[in-house]
């Protein structure tokens, strides 16, 4: 199929396009096989009026007609909302139902990353900054206790896993092949985090299939044991309530039982996903978008839609497993049913609690590979619709959403001690919902290599690295702060996202400035700094500089 | 009376005193006439461990005995809470009942500021400071329309009016006395605030008292009409519902009808004061000090004290307010009953929104003095209790505090428009309730007066404008905004002042920290840029102020 044959009007004259903050703009509307366009008319405005929306970034879109002309409302997955007042009730509908076809194409290879060629930008470049093995090797040479496997090399003992993985050097290709076949989705427990200031490691899975009849696997229990040193004591955190892993067991799956695995003990602590999340997600921006509520009514809106609450269970379930490993030493494994997603807010949460490197730009991306992109998070079930569809929802899912909401709160509680800020993790969450590059494409890395993705489309990371990018996301207070981050889950410490949730409702011009001024303050003390060195007396100099070692020496936080 | 009757026990060893942030402290407690003091014991700790507490903070006392023991927790009006555990029974019930007596005084003179002689402070100095006649001089040279009258000189014609007022020109004191007996409590129309780039003012005064069959007062209407240009349109902003002003009646108050004062619109926008805002501040802190909570209750708690209801209709009034001056180009009235209340946070917030001057640190000292302390706030009843006492609660009504959170509010909105920072506020508020300073002491300008609060106490501004305090109540991002600063009010764009309500629960350290952090990069380009001068190429220095002004004038906000 050609997408141009779903364009039936290419070309409307005379729109009217109207949103929350801004004015309102008039111009020539374009319609091209993934964007939409629309260009002021000469003397109308300047360039920045322009818009340019992918059709994939369009959620749902509502019709009405006057007599002669029509108005078409965009409702976009970043949740801006767009209203296209359109000449000619053809010409209107015409544009609504092209956009709505090439905004529900649901073949990844007619996507915009594999068309997207900007210039200066190589294709392969990016798609190496994070390799699984780089990460891993040290690993196993540091501990002599992890190797890492190509068993999943073709994808046919986990479709969902990466191709490379690192698992108790005791346990050969075949006992895996034997752990595989008894989890869900052949996910069988491997490494996520080593922790090393003391040895411990994160694991994560799927369930354990113990079916109704409590089935066992001998290699499994083998390599759960070998994880642990003689006498310790291990931590399983379990991210469905008990209720619900005994309603697993009917349809097959299940969890770890006390007999079988004496030297681990179960905790859980149900996180929801799926449709209640999603849910959730369609009633905080229902309520974010209202007009006119009055304070009353915002406030328990915004606790009806339960988001903060699955903020503050997120944060809680992260804080306990990096408990586990940093207070009481203990090795811990972190699964749900399928290990896709529940089980990686918890794993890449702690790491960001536990691991500074995971708070540097670079490392947080590669955080996002590891944990996320290649642990088979099914990005593109999970973020097909965002908040506004009306279609019958499947799959869709705000997990990856809530984790960089958690990961905001951390910034928001500990302001010197993440590298990026919060447009960055707003960017990212932009980016997994409709994106001009193939990152987020897919729900894992087989169907990534089926596409060739990593050969035909650009790598996000490579764009946001570049200077002039990388420049915006970054947080000009960081400082690396070597200690594990303690956040407060208290209800009281937590708020609203609202540089994300607002950020098309609410005027954050002024909020913007100040933080603009701050990066304007610290940039000009840096060149400051280095303009005098060559001309001031180094004492003087020196002096300047210890008063500011000494603030810096003092942000250093203890938990 | 002595105080010193008041104390049955002067001195105990080894009690322990723990705070929800920081560690417990062992140590001597000593009552003095105004203090409570604990000095850890030696090798305990460092100085900043020591506790000096006012009598006067302690908003209320609870008492738990055991055998040989007891503790009490002293809740203050800073919202503090602090735990001290006692050994010896008797002890124990001596330093409750001697804090519950010396913390509940009546008797102003025999408060500390009477006492309080710090070192380097002149007693005279900070008194004189904020003249009304320097800010009301320039307003009667300006216009020509206005007077001084120094008619209530000896309080007679208003108990709660300030000596000086600014009235009409054309209305001489014999017509004022009429107006003054026409209204609740003396409190004629008189101006609040000229706008000059308009010549619109702001009046404020108290209710009518046209009792229940309409009574008339010529000179009043006299006023309101002189007040006017010819057929220009004023409007009076009533802080009552169109309901409560008719049960006004009754008893003999009133409001403007709409057939004598022909020009003048009514607006109602009822405000609550009184009972139910300490209800309401009963609530939230409730709510703040409440420990694992959910997310649900702890939202729906914040709903329930209504809190930052208040705040928003607050802030709509008083922008509805300055809409009128700035926009309508009107002269607007605004009173509720007694016109000491909610009236106040009307035209002082107003202020704040259209006025740069008065978001100088020093400009919103001369607009507390004003607009509070000589507009005849009464301190002494409304902060005699704070959000913990259980006793029967008369006059108590956090107002000042309900202005001062409005004014954070303006300040997250508008970061680099208010030249003080939140801890000025929070200290203003925690000074209102319990000081060393006579500042807020009395109910009136004529109890201050009778008490010779001038000439026996020290003013607090004085000490808040030491070189050392200064400093710390500034913002570093201040740049002066001549514009006006139009908050949004919708209810998402409010949030609970939490460095106040949760500031000694939640550790906002590393919030802190980050101010000081974005403090010390604005001194020390500041000081590089001095430092460079001498010795950098003119040239290249001129680039860089360049580029910094630039980023200035781009801050320059539009309403």
């Amino acid at each position: 199929m050609e997408l141009s044959e779903l364009i039936k009007t290419t070309q409307v004259d005379n729109v009217l396009l109207s949103r929350p903050l801004g004015p309102p703009v008039k111009g020539t509307l374009c319609i091209t096989s993934h964007h939409l366009l629309l260009s002021p008319q000469p003397g109308e405005g300047e360039e920045e009026l322009e818009l340019w929306l992918l059709h994939r970034n369009v959620d749902a879109i509502e019709k009405r007609f006057a007599s002669s002309s029509g108005t078409i409302t965009l409702k976009c997955k970043d949740l801006q909302l767009l209203r296209l007042d359109i000449p000619g009730m053809e010409e209107c509908l015409n544009i609504a139902n092209s956009i709505e076809a090439l905004s529900s194409l649901d073949s990844v290879m007619l996507m915009y990353p594999f068309f997207f060629r900007p210039e200066g930008l190589k294709l392969e470049a990016g798609w190496h900054l994070y390799h699984l093995e780089d990460y891993f090797q040290p690993i196993a040479a540091d501990t002599d206790a992890w190797r890492l496997s190509a068993i999943n090399r073709d994808f046919t003992i986990s479709p969902t896993y990466a191709p490379l993985l690192i698992v108790p050097k005791c346990m050969d290709d075949e006992s895996l092949r034997a752990c595989a076949s008894f989890r869900h989705g052949g996910r069988f427990p491997v490494l996520s985090y080593y922790h090393k200031r003391n040895g411990t490691v994160l694991l994560r899975s799927s369930q354990p299939m113990t079916g109704p009849n409590g089935k066992r696997c001998k290699e499994d229990e083998m390599l759960l044991s070998a994880v642990l040193d003689g006498g310790e004591r291990g931590y399983i955190i379990d991210t469905r309530s008990t209720q619900a892993t005994k309603q697993a067991r009917i349809r097959g799956g299940g969890t770890e039982s006390k007999a079988n695995y004496p030297h681990w003990k179960r905790l859980h602590r149900p996180l929801e996903r799926g449709r209640l999340l999603q849910e959730s997600f369609i009633k905080l921006v229902e309520a974010c978008n209202e007009q006119s509520l009055n304070m009353d009514r915002w406030l328990s809106k915004l606790e009806a839609s339960k988001w903060l609450s699955h903020v503050k269970e997120s944060l809680s379930t992260a804080c306990l497993a990096a408990q586990c490993l940093e207070r009481e030493e203990a090795c811990v494994l972190v699964h749900g049913s399928e290990g896709v997603d529940t089980t990686l807010i918890v794993t890449a949460l702690s790491q960001v609690i536990l691991d500074p490197d995971c708070r540097t730009l670079s490392g947080f991306q590669a955080l996002i590979e590891r944990e996320w992109l290649q642990a088979g998070h099914p990005f593109h079930q999970r973020c097909a619709r965002a908040a506004y569809s009306h279609s019958r929802l499947k799959h869709e899912a705000p997990i990856f959403l809530l984790f960089l909401d958690c990961c905001w709160q951390l910034g928001r509680q500990f302001p010197f001690s993440l590298e990026f800020n919060e447009r960055f993790l707003s960017s990212v969450v932009q980016n997994a919902y409709a994106s001009e590059y193939g990152t987020f494409l897919c729900n894992n890395e087989r169907e990534r290599c089926l596409c060739q993705v990593r050969e035909k489309t650009h790598s996000l990371w490579c764009w946001m690295n570049r200077p002039s990018a990388h420049r915006k996301f970054l947080n000009p207070l960081y400082r690396r702060n070597p200690l594990v981050i303690w956040p407060s889950v208290e209800p009281q410490s937590l708020q609203l996202w609202k540089g994300f949730f607002l950020q098309w409702i609410l005027s954050t011009e002024h909020l913007t400035h100040a933080q603009a001024e701050i990066c304007r303050f610290v940039n000009f003390s840096a060149e400051a700094l280095q303009l005098t060195t060559a001309t001031v007396a180094r004492s003087e100099l020196q002096e300047m500089e210890n008063s500011r070692e000494d603030s810096i020496s003092r942000c250093v936080f203890s938990p």
